[in-house]
Parts: C-alpha cells; structure tokens; sequence
C-alpha cells in the first residue's frame, strides 16, 4: 500500500504542487508518477492527492487532509521502527563486511 | 543485505539441509537460490552458508554459525519493528479501503 517510494513522491508532490514535477524531482516518467498515485488515491478510504490537470495554470495536485494523514503516520512509523531497531541493526551492520568509507582518491592529472 | 526473502531463504536452508530444496520450497530456481546464498557470503564478513556440492549423498548446506547469528538478529528485529510500529500501521491500517475479507462465493453450477 506505502513504501518509500511512494512516500516520498507524496512529499515531493506537498513541495513542488505538481505530479509532474515530483515525478521529475524522483527521475521518475510522468505516467509512473501518475499510476503510483492513482495506487494509493484508490488503495485508501479517500484520495491522498487531489490534483487537476490542464487548465491555463497547466493543472495542479495536492495532498489531501487524509494524505496528510497518512504521510505523517507513515514518516512516523519509519522513526518509530528506526529507534526500536536501532541495536539490532547495528548488530546486523557489524557482521557486515566493512564497506568502503569513500571513493579512493583520483590522482592528480587524472 | 538482507530482506524478507534472503533470510526465509537461509530458515528453509536450515530446515533442509540444502540450497536447492530450500529453493524449492520458494518456488524459486536453483540458480536464483544459489546466487542468493553467494551475495550473502560475500556480504558479511564471513560466510552465513556452508555447502558441499555433488558427491555421494548430493551435497549439502548448512547455516554457519555467522548465519545463525544473523538470522536471529534479523528476526528479532522483525518482531521488534512490529511492536513498535503496532499502533502507527494500525492507523494506517485504518485508513485503507476495506477490502474483501474473502472472494464472494461462486453460485452453485458454475
């Protein structure tokens, strides 16, 4: 129903007012945008994002009381999870093999 | 590194003593399974499967003790995650669609 994606394609849309403009924030296709928020408006109660399209302004979207709602819950629980998990995972992250820090430099030159 | 399917992956290694039963019991095939156990071997400091290819008795895998350590971790961190974030996806839960509890019944004759 939610992920990360989809969260942050309802944030980027509450900032830049437009599925379009979200879509192009997260280099995602226009009907991609489109299609994950037709997703959620219909996986929930009532629409997440209320949007008009074309007009002289070229359309607009935004989210609604209930998107609202559920981007807060859901930022929410991402906290929540975070700091719950946050021993285990640093378990986990120590069995890991180390990862490089950063790139190695580039010699001069090159 | 590691997500749902990879450590269901590593419990039915455990359970079957081999790659490709496990891989079975996922419906996934033999070289997907192995290419899976590979990236997690690779992935963590030392590896979380040990296996035998071919001989007499056809092989066999068994978790390491790095694997089991990593298993529990991440189940652990499965049921933390879940108490914690109990009452957020409860609400969010709430604000999904109702959806069928059950397909309708299919009338008699067809």
């Amino acid at each position: 129903m939610l992920g990360p994606g989809k969260a942050d394609l309802l944030e980027h849309i509450r900032e830049t007012g437009s599925i379009a403009a979200a879509g192009r924030a997260m280099a995602m296709s226009y009907k991609r945008a489109w299609s994950l928020v037709e997703e959620m408006n219909h996986a929930f109660r009532a629409p997440l994002v209320d949007s008009s399209r074309g007009g002289a302004k070229g359309g607009g979207a935004h989210l609604t009381e209930t998107g609202e709602e559920v981007l807060a819950n859901y930022r929410a629980l991402e906290e929540t999870i975070a700091e719950a998990g946050a021993d285990r995972i640093e378990t986990l992250r120590g069995l890991l093999r180390d990862a490089p820090e950063s790139p190695p430099d580039i010699p001069e030159g090159k």
